[in-house]
């Protein structure tokens, strides 16, 4: 249907009659990708724009690129521009602002009902990433003394403008959030029981200010569809559905892997992303860590009386470093991610140390035993060479493993960041210690 | 409340009465937690089980640890196992049944209904990952013929036994499917209205032996709640909801960073998986990653003469290395990412490759000019030097860029996990390639 669509699209001559004659049968989100494969042709944009069915329209638009958002909302009147922003749900009226210029977000808030610039405005003003900036406004809120019957008929007058109609939630006067109930509740009660019977009291919320994250970590927890976001008196101020989560869970977890791999989380796809700012995300670290392999640089100039003596030490400098990173990267790696998805706690520290002692001495090992016979059989037989370097092997990947699991733990502690303790800080630790250790080994071995 | 109830089980006395009453006020996965937090005491574990109200005891025993759900099992009569499991939705049951001993397999298969059986047996043949292993076979199926009165009155007698009810799937007498009509549009249609009229008409779906990451991407790209299952020939088999989606996306990232950090995937949770299995899971990558290693080790053997001449060349092997490899790690991670995400495809694939030559432009005259400097006054201001070790890192960072890009993109289009191309082994290509620049660049400007 898409691929048909886009073809109509494409061709020579832009048959509306035909293409409005197939859209009512689409899916919104298919649609709005037919706006982003059209690429950077305004015109045509515009014109699609305008048979799209009025009842869609909004929804579409929700969907599409900023930058054809932008080129959509130049082409309208501001009475067009009005009412199509009246019809969006506020969280997507928001995202929508938050990526435009200040010019277009002037005459947008200009056009907007009163009502809705006053809900806009309040969204706007969450902190990024707070539970707040992510909510939406549009929920069915009930009354404690209503019945199922009027509940019913709440949904239907107003239900179709709600985000989700499948948790209502009931408030008292103060708009204090006293409970909450599911359709699935209210289709299987009768119609004259009170909403206060049935109701889930005390359901999970989260604060305006609370981080996504913790929202998120509560929808998986609960398995939810929806989440009340609540001010600081419990007064409810809007909803998060499960569909905005997944995207925060992808956000996070994207964030997570950046920091991991020394780079300035960035939410930008990859794509749309200037030169000029992809490579300021990554130089900070690279220069921090480039400096910081200096120390390692220093440690080995530093043993040049060695070098000299027995010049072969140089070429089992690349193995102990490798070795040394992957084994380090290997255990943070694991305990950042036990971490996130809080299967490991800062209580298990011990435990996890131990663990990793053991998996250590294991991995040390096997990995010592074939480095022993590689370096025996190819180095002339010389086994004190191959002793030598496969002692330091085995205390680096011990190390390597202690401190891939301790570092992004205390981090935890400390509140920073565990990602940040990941692979590329822990393998510069990682390497000037061990190449410290091969070093003085050899010395003390080879009487040098 | 948690706590309260935790401090209650915990404490001297097991007080059954006010645990009872407590219990009906509680959400069923804080009461699963309950049973986590106890630990190893089973016969508190027991204790606490058979005072669950009957209604919730199955809901929270599909939340449990397999191994407290092992020690339940084994104190219950075949009786009481099989009214229990016939209570389970199925595709819980078939979650804990994979996790059980074959014994209490077959005692579990025993015990329950004869339907529940086949339909567990069934469920159990779909291969791992696939969108057959994680859906579940209650759902609501509507006749085409049938007007909303009738799919609310379906709903009455049946939902409280489906998985969810906001989603309902019209199906003709042999099961294939002809549409989905929500919950939401059946509440906003007269009661008269017939389901033909009002359902969406080719609702997305996926097959039963459709990888489950693909029944991931649908509910991401349309912002689902369920997903209808079909087999070859169109026919409706099982739907998935979006709570158990959430853990998919969570398992398939896991699996993502872990490959790119040179681990074997698993999905047990690190304090639960062995030791043994822990030190098999990362062995082999850094077997593999330290033979080739070697290969770095033997190309700077190769160039003995320089380092005799020239020993300083040695310190500054450290630097190249980590920043070799932090570059590489720092282009892979966004590649592979913005792959998964779908941001980036194989035919951006010189488009890429043009923006990392540019980025590695960047990030490499930074990172030069730093170290110039660095390398010039921390050196007897040895100009050759700095220039050497400077082209060397300009070099190397370009190539890392470079490499980091390709080989996801290329590994994808092989069909390999585009992960496994990760950090680890481009950084080990790296290595090879930037100390055989660097030291062949000294050797022609030195004159060595």
């Amino acid at each position: 249907m898409n691929e048909e669509l886009l073809k109509l699209v494409n061709a020579e001559y832009f048959d509306a009659a035909t293409i409005k004659s197939v859209l009512p049968f689409m899916n919104t989100i298919d649609i709005a990708d037919i706006f982003d494969e059209v690429g950077r042709d305004k015109e045509k944009i515009i014109r699609l724009y305008r048979i799209l069915p009025k009842n869609i329209a909004a929804e579409v638009f929700a969907e599409i690129d900023s930058e054809h958002q932008e080129s959509i909302v130049g082409a309208l009147s501001d009475f067009e521009v009005g009412d199509m922003v009246n019809r969006l749900f506020v969280d997507d009226a928001v995202d929508f602002i938050e990526e435009m210029p200040a010019t277009v977000v002037n005459r947008v808030l200009r056009t907007v009902s009163r009502e809705k610039r006053k809900v806009i405005n309040q969204l706007l003003q969450y902190p990024d990433d707070s539970a707040g900036s992510i909510m939406t406004t549009e929920y069915i809120a009930l009354r404690e003394n209503a019945t199922v019957q009027e509940a019913f008929d709440l949904i239907r007058a107003t239900g179709l403008d709600k985000e989700t109609i499948y948790t209502c939630y009931v408030i008292r006067q103060d708009r204090y959030l006293l409970g909450a109930v599911s359709a699935k509740t209210l289709m299987l009660s009768a119609l004259q029981d009170g909403i206060a019977n049935i109701m889930d009291i005390h359901p999970v919320s989260v604060k305006t200010f609370d981080d996504q994250e913790e929202a998120a970590a509560l929808f998986k927890k609960y398995g939810l569809l929806a989440l009340p976001v609540v001010d600081r008196d419990e007064r409810l101020v809007g909803i998060i559905t499960v569909d905005d989560i997944v995207d925060v869970i992808e956000e996070e977890t994207t964030e997570d892997m950046e920091k991991m791999s020394a780079l300035a989380p960035s939410d930008d796809p990859y794509l749309k992303t200037g030169i000029v700012k992809l490579a300021r995300n990554r130089i900070v670290w690279l220069l921090v860590l480039m400096l910081s392999a200096a120390i390692t640089g220093g440690i080995i100039a530093g043993f040049e009386d060695a070098l000299a003596a027995l010049p072969i030490l140089v070429a089992f400098i690349p193995m102990l470093m490798d070795t040394g990173g992957n084994a380090g990267s290997q255990s943070s790696t694991l305990i950042i991610r036990g971490m996130a998805l809080e299967e490991i706690h800062f209580r298990d520290i011990f435990r996890v140390i131990w663990r990793e002692i053991r998996v250590g001495a294991l991995c040390g090992i096997g990995l010592g035993l074939v480095n022993f016979v590689r370096i025996y059989m190819m180095n002339g037989r010389n086994i004190v060479l191959a002793f030598t370097v496969t002692v330091s092997l085995f205390a680096t990947v011990m190390m390597a493993k202690t401190i891939g699991c301790v570092l992004p733990m205390l981090a935890k502690k400390l509140r920073v960041d565990p990602a940040i303790m990941a692979a590329p800080l822990i393998t510069t630790i990682v390497d000037a210690a061990s190449l410290f250790i091969y070093f003085s080994a050899a010395k003390y071995i080879f009487h040098i």
